[in-house]
């Protein structure tokens, strides 16, 4: 194991949020925050970049020294710590400026990092004071809710960033594949093998997503929002995080033309990046081409006049929005809130207009919390098991029905016409049975380590592990996190990094084979 | 399509339904059910007697014909088609004798037969007559309630034998093996294809279940029962179906020596029958060599332990026994209700002695709920995935991570030391997802047919996938299926028997290219 190496790459790693932090310092200025925020802001920035720098000038390679011999394991190993590094200083603001509790901040953290959107931020939150938050989330400073979109927007990209940086650094081939596979989520086909063009399209994607990000903050100023919140919620669209700066959600702007904004952007996020490096690259429009994309596409037409239709059906007595006015009752007002939240669930993003656990109608939690498993595209920022591998199963599991009736018959599983090979299929298969067995575990240990049911165990094990952020029961989206214990807290935290890092990155560290030789 | 065969398959079937209905009667006669009863029965006998009889006649084969051609779809068409027959034939007792509605008669039926023992019959139960069943389950007549073990016991075996029955009058070889695959639960190994040793294996299981069953009724008789309620109760033991003759099913027999007999039959009934048979045939007690077994075994001890110390610790207030009283706060007693209701949910039984719904330790239920999911072992007539399968799943997953970090490992998946293979596997995980397919999309349709939580509507789609019984919520152990409405008990109906016949078999009737050519 090359110790030199994996501290090399999480000192630059830990740079880069040093970095990231300074930026937190003009917010501040611009949005008047009071000087002891800003000089606390510039304390932990200063203090992370000069630690960072301290230990990255202490572990590169000199230039008479050979190039670093890296292999799998230190790719699994620094990817595992750089994750746990980057919650552990992202932490630092939130119990720097906001008092926040360890656990609190870390989960925090956590949640933003991985664009699951979680929060334990509430008028019951404790702080390190021992009192509580009184005013909530709106009472924090705006530069400390400008870190929190940010860590949604920067965990969405930043991590492909980092690996752009490090590529060169390492040795080439094996190991800058090995951190890609271990951080971009999805299926590896062959065509992502070569690293030149690893390298080329991800610079398309940060193109893309910095695209993604300007539009939407543009979208989002000129439908009402303050240019800060513009900017914050742009950051937790684009990177399907889904913090935002309002207790309400995004509840609190009432305009459709936000509302729909959002909706484009979500889903536009969760497709799979590829696909918009294509439209860029060959200038040709191959999303109806994609069968991945048509089963998302699908999805999320078909759930959302589901639950449209059963809201405007049941929800007689009226549909209240997360900041307590009833949502007016018109075909384009229930269909416009049916298709935000299973916008929002299935891009895994968590933003919300109307608490879908108010509104009485258990078939639509279901279908709700069935689009919790499947999610978004592979090769995009979402979570969760992507389409494509459901997609998958289901060809899978039909091919199998027709063998028992034409035993001799082909059973090849196809993909865009490609036929997809069995070892492909059996990793796969492995990969959503370990999804399952993940989610079931954390789901029963949770009521070991705090007091809840057995829905809002289940349902916060799903939103936590496909990186989401509301689920049902105790953790609706007009809840948060702040109620549970902290090892709770903890737990859901190392498994909202298992579920982003698509859990081997984290299960082999666990093998004790991993750490002999 | 050979139409005449599969009239005449069924036929036979209903020929054995009919002489069962005829063993009520003296029943009825000894327990001094009114005339009226014992009349009503020997019509529905005599009625479905003489009709089948007439259909066999008129189907089967002549001297001078050819033998039937049958092969695969015939086997799945009558296998299907005999249990839909089975079940409704079954139901006429119920309608006729106790005078329940069609849809609440076919439910109890079918549960019967795949051994759920979800039952839909208590104080609330619509009757044709349009008043309520105010007596509740115990108010039935003697023979109604034999009838109903019986079908428990019928459908655990009978099934088999009706297979043992059919064979040499099906061509030789593919048809026979193929109901076999059919009805008979668990992973086909190679050791179970020749035909003759198939015939003598069948022989061995039905003298092991004739076996138990003489066993637990003299247990369960000389434990303090009435020889009625031995024999009942004996019946949906050792058919790990689950009916009882006492609205607090289990928990109306107090005595500890009853409970621990029951909870070893239990455990008996649901390992693998290869190995008793094995046990019988080389005199070598080969359980604790068998992987699925000790799998099967610590699932069952890890859990009672953990559950066991849960109540203690938290239970201070005392546990409720199924009939109201308290259970007395003893190392023992607790342990033993724990250890019952282990038993009762992983053999897919079903009784009950404690509503743990009402212990309020929602770290049980998670715990009981998980159990559903694995169930007994293969080769048994215990419903749900059966561990072996849950075996494979984790030997795969673990297989998976260490191939990350040693691409060039060998990955063979071994089980009792024989390498199994690759299509074999692929098959194996196909299943599980169409089980858990299945269960989402039942779970997911139940709150569309009816007003029931997300608890509820899962787990009473898990509790009858799996043939169980009990769920949670609203289908808990001291509730029953009686309050859904009529399209919810007919899906749940149909998903027991999908469960019970590992749903290909029901499944490749909807393939359109089933019916073609």
């Amino acid at each position: 194991m090359n110790k030199r190496a994996i501290f090399y790459l999480c000192s630059l790693l830990l740079l880069v949020m040093g970095c990231a932090m300074v930026t937190a310092i003009p917010v501040a200025w611009a949005m008047k925050d009071s000087m002891r925020v800003i000089f606390r802001f510039s304390l932990c920035a200063f203090v992370v970049c000069s630690i960072s720098s301290f230990i990255f000038f202490k572990s590169r390679r000199r230039k008479d020294e050979p190039e670093f011999k890296t292999g799998s394991r230190e790719g699994f190993l620094s990817v595992f710590l750089s994750w746990m590094v980057a919650s552990l200083v992202g932490a630092i603001p939130f119990m720097v400026i906001g008092g926040m509790r360890l656990p609190d901040a870390f989960f925090e953290t956590a949640s933003g990092l991985t664009t699951t959107g979680a929060s334990v931020i509430d008028t019951s939150t404790v702080l390190l004071s021992g009192g509580k938050l009184e005013g909530g989330l709106e009472s924090l400073p705006y530069s400390l809710l400008f870190w929190r979109s940010f860590l949604n927007w920067f965990g969405g990209i930043g991590i492909v960033v980092f690996v752009l940086l490090i590529i060169p650094l390492l040795n080439p081939g094996q190991s800058g594949q090995q951190l890609y596979n271990a951080e971009v989520p999805g299926l590896k086909t062959s065509s992502d093998q070569a690293t030149p063009r690893l390298v080329s399209s991800i610079r398309i994607i940060i193109v893309v997503y910095l695209m993604f990000t300007m539009l939407s903050t543009f979208c989002y100023y000129i439908g009402g929002m303050t240019f800060f919140d513009a900017v914050c919620h742009a950051f937790s669209t684009v990177s399907t995080g889904g913090f935002s700066t309002k207790a309400a959600s995004f509840g609190y702007y009432k305009s459709p033309f936000l509302q729909w904004a959002c909706i484009i952007f979500m889903l536009l996020s969760a497709c799979n990046f590829t696909l918009i490096v294509r439209l860029f690259v060959s200038r040709s429009f191959q999303y109806f081409k994609d069968e991945e994309f048509k089963f998302f596409f699908a999805l999320v037409v078909v759930s959302t006049l589901i639950i449209g239709a059963l809201m405007y059906v049941q929800c007689s007595g009226g549909v209240p929005s997360t900041d307590g006015e009833n949502i007016p009752r018109t075909v384009e007002s229930y269909l416009r809130t049916a298709a935000f939240q299973v916008s929002s669930l299935v891009t895994t993003t968590g933003f919300t207009t109307s608490d879908y656990t108010m509104w009485g109608i258990p078939a639509a939690l279901v279908v709700l919390f069935l689009l919790m498993f499947p999610c978004g595209c592979g090769g995009s920022t979402a979570g969760g098991m992507k389409c494509v591998r459901v997609l998958l199963v289901f060809k899978l599991v039909f091919s199998e029905i027709r063998h028992c009736v034409f035993p001799r018959a082909m059973t090849d599983i196809r993909l865009n016409g490609e036929r997809m090979e069995s070892s492909v299929i059996s990793k796969m298969m492995a990969f959503l049975f370990l999804y399952l067995i993940i989610f079931m575990f954390v789901g029963a240990l949770l009521p070991f380590l705090c007091d809840m049911d057995i829905t809002t165990a289940f349902s916060a094990s799903l939103t936590c592990l496909s990186n989401i952020g509301p689920g049902l029961g105790d953790v609706s989206p007009s809840s948060t996190f702040s109620w549970m214990s902290d090892s709770a807290k903890y737990l859901l935290s190392f498994t909202m990094i298992a579920g982003r890092l698509e859990l081997y990155t984290c299960l082999v560290i666990l093998l004790p084979s991993f750490w002999k030789r």
